[in-house]
């Protein structure tokens, strides 16, 4: 029978800025953005979120945000900015989606006007879902203030909230319209979650590109201890390639194109197991060290191979596993967290390992008992035995 | 400073499938379309939701649909079919939406699996967004059923739910995978919501199509005495130019392009106003005779012109106008309706005229003194004055 096909595209374009103090008088890079895209819109406001954890650590960002907005008067500034409490829980408690609605309805936030968000991933993602739903999609802008929103989460296309229990159960993929990486941010944080977000680019490095692996390798130290040149160049490139990846592949996740997830398939059960104790970056870690040790003993990479990878985890500073992670007779919630991933991912398991220091295949098949010999090794910090 | 450029295109297909009795046993149709999509993945389910007027219409359509997927049982159907109510309140009340969430989250619904609404235009509104938001978006399918859905809203790209009382305050661009149009559900319509859809097939036929126009004036009756050949053309010719518009602009409305909304402005305002009880089409068709008069007032179209228009809508059997669409002095629901009209469009007011039948143009200002003459004459049911 007949029928009428529609078919378009679309285009999305959006930069990442890298600065220093991005709300200092003199720094003219935001006002020139925001005065810049649609110059014909005569108003424009924005709303700033505040992750309260930013907001603790940078006592004067308020009191900054107002004075350069004074300023640069072109985009008028809604005076009442929202502080919310980062973290998961921003993700798991309607409530907080539910209170950037009412800022946005309150102030009248059209779809010419921006939604800004400072702060850690979770934030980040909460935000950038009630941004995109409102009005069907008020123009986001994230300024990410955690190494792992920087390098990783906060550069990428999605969003969402933790709904039914479930991680990000509601979201989108919505490209914001910028993302502005201060390196300000970065001074202010733990040493755990300075390091922890440095687990992603090693996870990027070993899949896609063995040049950065060995950057990494030489800047271990340098990295662990604070070292803000290689901080930069690390949140630069590890940004690099995940928005390559983004690019390249399947952005909105459309056909079975994968997310760049190599070791994250047990990062997530621990995380949940640990009700996110373990940080989403030290789990990564630790689930990079247990596919690399399965990838050598299912006789993809060498030992010495493996061997670098988990040096240059402890290096870092990372834990190189967890009690949780491994497989036991019975009842294994690792074992569990696979078959749930499976589900995930909608009946047939993909699982990405390494088949050198820069490349990785994927595999539809995991075997337990080399999965389990994996976690004894990591566990007993043994040497990773020669294949 | 140095920054990172992402850029992408994102292409959107989907197929308007025109049917009859799409669940009869015989028709393949669904079931290869089903089976089709994303051959490779191995466990597929649907998800029915139907609008409670098209389920109490047809007594056997939850029968009939168990029946087909018993027989094409390559898809998997969840037995348990929600029935929703249709019309603006399924868009109101938030626990319509959730009802849809918790049926995705309890049957287990994944990417790769499908949500089908059948029903009229709201309630393809709230499932189609139910779907987009749910895992970062489920195929969704649309089986509309009514003219107005089945011509337009319903082969579009938007969804949304009504917050904070604002009409579709919450919402996405996010196309179907596919749409079916079946006659079958027509049938039951009363008159009014027969007549009602057609008000759209008018609008896009006057700013787009003048042979369509000269062919909705040679139909008039026939689609008035619900000839059902006359209303399947009628449909198929209106859901044509409305996915050609979508196509040609700017699907997502990222830039300032203007969806079709010729005659729209003062239709929204009296709907709310009616608190719905005047049906959208209605209201449409009220607002195509307003904008036609002031073309003509305004020196863009010919008497004559203008004249074979309202003779149109009188032909179909619409009303031409109502009280609330007059100007009177002091407090004028129509011109407060026009000043939120351009809130709504961020600042600059942008109306569509008619320049001829089947040709529009964009005018930034309406004069509050026509448009009083306009209503006026409509009122007074009087005939076009010469201009």
């Amino acid at each position: 029978m007949e029928h009428l096909h529609q078919s378009f595209t679309v285009q999305y374009n959006y930069n990442i800025f890298f600065t220093s103090s991005l709300f200092l008088p003199e720094n003219e890079l935001l006002s020139r953005f925001l005065v810049n895209l649609n110059p014909s819109v005569t108003v424009k406001k924005i709303l700033f979120v505040i992750d309260e954890g930013v907001a603790n650590a940078h006592k004067d960002l308020n009191t900054q945000i107002k004075t350069y907005f004074a300023k640069y008067s072109q985009t008028q500034l809604i005076q009442d900015i929202l502080v919310i409490p980062g973290g998961e829980q921003v993700k798991n408690d309607t409530q907080y989606f539910d209170q950037v609605l009412e800022a946005i309805n309150l102030h009248g936030i059209d779809r010419h006007s921006f939604v800004a968000a400072i702060g850690g991933g979770a934030l980040l993602d909460m935000v950038g879902y009630a941004a995109t739903v409102a009005h069907r999609g008020i123009k986001h802008i994230r300024i990410p203030s955690t190494v792992l929103s920087q390098n990783d989460s906060g550069v990428g296309v999605k969003n969402g909230i933790n709904y039914f229990n479930k991680k990000n159960f509601l979201g989108t993929f919505s490209p914001p319209v910028a993302v502005f990486n201060d390196e300000v941010f970065l001074s202010t944080l733990s040493d755990r979650d300075w390091r922890s977000g440095i687990a992603e680019a090693i996870k990027v490095a070993l899949i896609k590109d063995r040049e950065f692996f060995e950057w990494l390798e030489v800047n271990a130290i340098a990295l662990a201890n604070r070292d803000p040149a290689a901080m930069n160049y690390q949140i630069w490139r590890c940004a690099k390639l995940h928005i390559e990846h983004i690019r390249s592949a399947d952005p909105f996740e459309n056909g079975s194109a994968r997310p760049l997830d190599f070791g994250h398939w047990s990062a997530h059960k621990l995380e949940y197991l640990t009700n996110f104790e373990v940080r989403h970056g030290e789990a990564v870690a630790m689930g990079i060290a247990l596919d690399t040790v399965y990838s050598n003993l299912s006789g993809r990479i060498s030992a010495e191979d493996a061997q670098r990878v988990i040096f240059l985890i402890q290096q870092l500073g990372f834990e190189l596993t967890h009690p949780l992670l491994q497989v036991i007779e019975g009842n294994s919630p690792i074992l569990q967290g696979l078959e749930e991933f499976r589900e995930h991912l909608g009946g047939e398991l993909t699982i990405t390992l390494l088949t050198g220091l820069g490349s990785g295949e994927e595999v539809h098949e995991i075997d337990a008992d080399i999965l389990k010999q994996a976690a004894a090794i990591l566990n007993n910090q043994a040497a990773i035995i020669q294949h």
